[in-house]
């Protein structure tokens, strides 16, 4: 069951009847047009085993994490969250401590975030843990950030360092004793608010997507939307010192954990080639740091990956089926 | 984990932080203020084995059930349903044909009722499929009716029949070959929109809950948000002349099916006494009755059942736990 395939019959049997919806099926979160402000709704759902495991998440952890990564397809359109409904699936063996523990995660991130819990609903589930969340937002009319708006010559642009995630889950899939701090990125990844929602407030970004599912697989999310190419410059991808010396260590090559790995929750976006010098010197003053790596071309030239030593590496989009590759298939 | 206990421990740790949350956690359905009409938020999860049986549900009417008890949590509040995001775990070996089934019973129910399914996701699940939907939708300001209204001597009624749903889901586990009508009450249950919506604009109606766990257990939720009792006359409870005849075939008490069987997606709503007769006058044009089967009382009294002949019996509170009883405890 093929990601592209099955996004466009939904599409096809789902289509909106309402005039207000200015992003449906298709993104990381619906966008409804609301007089002076457009409401966002996104929806995400992790299962045990699948998306996690307890032997490595403690509930209140897990919890945080699964209010974080819906926060991020809030923080990829730029917009604002503010009510969160939460449905648990529980296997019947569960004690009331876990599901407290559960919630002070949900509500630690609903604090940081200044958004509340407002419902949900929890139910028996016969094997495993299932978390499903729901995220209400805002952002002001038509500032949102879709997947669709790149453009030919505009610049790609990530926040932070890719790769630290898809690091730390295999040194954890390995149950290594480490007190390695990469840990934490897969852990309690950050949701980039405060970024998204300035990139959203700049003049010429044009497009935007949060990475969970590795940075090609996203980035050509946006290529489909945006109907355009896309080249990437290796050693430009930021990673971590941390993540090289991971490397070093493990004979692993890290640059596959960046560009394949997943789950960094880091931002994408492109931007005019005109407004890019602008963009670095205004971002100076933020936390989290971003980097050019690449441009976006004419679609036909689909992704091209160029090595240090200039060698180019057109890829195949078959490479990017994520029901088969990773766990999910986002539909809105 | 006992329901009562659980749903006070998370609105103490969840507790809301907008004041534009009307209601929060503790009804079917979240309401937000906003200017000239309060949004509605409320969510539900199905689990395969859990919730349903794919034995007897063919993928479209699943999907077409799975919106249809979403939708009965809008009609509870009397508002309009707008917007439904849905979020699905899939078993490995499904194929495309049954999503896509399932798909077109979630649009069925959405064009049906006139709202737009705006986005969600698909991930993996490792054994059970899952649903769970969330359902944004609208009603004019302070419109709503929650569960918390009810006063003292005010009437208690409901819309339908009562008990079809449960006496066919024995019917289906029993595999007994049957083209029995009830079948339909609990494979395609109809969510009472309409009648919710009109409700919402009667004077004196004080309160309202969809009866998806049974009248008992919904009753009980009234009276513990309303902090009141109340008293049912269990002649009064209407029961169709189908079950009826399925009872003396089949040797069961059909007032067990109503009270206790849950699923009927009826609505039970409380009226001021002085403006009870006033409803059902002006209710006769409409399709789905209404009747009158007890009042509000007390709290002290708790629930008393009324026996035909006169026999008053208290129900202990205990018998309504329902993370034993049945597989939901609603949190919003």
């Amino acid at each position: 069951m093929g990601e592209f395939g099955i996004i466009e019959k939904l599409r096809h049997i789902a289509k909106g009847r309402s005039k207000k919806i200015k992003i449906g099926i298709g993104d990381d979160c619906a966008v409804i047009g609301n007089s002076e402000l457009d409401t966002l709704a996104t929806t995400d759902t992790l299962i045990e085993n699948v998306h996690f495991n307890l032997r490595y998440f403690c509930p209140k952890t897990l919890g945080e994490k699964a209010v974080a990564v819906n926060l991020s397809d809030i923080a990829a359109m730029g917009g604002v969250p503010l009510y969160i409904l939460i449905s648990l699936g529980i296997p019947a063996p569960t004690q009331v401590e876990f599901v407290e523990e559960l919630y002070e995660g949900f509500e630690n991130m609903a604090k940081k975030y200044n958004c509340s819990i407002i419902g949900g609903d929890i139910v028996k589930s016969n094997s495993a843990l299932m978390i499903s969340i729901t995220i209400i937002g805002e952002i002001k009319k038509n500032a949102f950030l879709s997947r669709a708006g790149a453009k030919n010559k505009d610049k790609i642009f990530i926040t932070g360092v890719l790769g630290d995630s898809a690091a730390a889950l295999d040194l954890l899939k390995e149950a290594r004793p480490t007190k390695n701090k990469i840990i934490e990125k897969h852990l309690s990844p950050t949701p980039r608010l405060e970024e998204g929602q300035r990139l959203a407030g700049e003049i010429g970004v044009s497009a935007m997507i949060d990475l969970s599912d590795g940075l090609i697989s996203d980035l050509q999310r946006i290529c489909d939307e945006s109907q355009c190419g896309a080249r990437v410059y290796l050693d430009k991808i930021p990673i971590s010192i941390r993540l090289r010396e991971l490397g070093k260590l493990s004979n692993k090559n890290v640059l596959d954990y960046a560009l394949y790995g997943g789950e960094d929750y880091e931002l994408l976006f492109t931007i005019n080639e005109n407004r890019s010098n602008n963009i670095q010197k205004k971002w100076q003053n933020m936390k989290t740091p971003i980097t050019y790596i690449g441009e976006i071309e004419k679609k036909r030239n689909g992704i091209t990956l160029v090595h240090r030593d200039g060698k180019e590496e057109p890829l195949a989009k078959s490479g990017y089926d994520h029901f088969l590759n990773s766990a999910d298939i986002k539909i809105n």
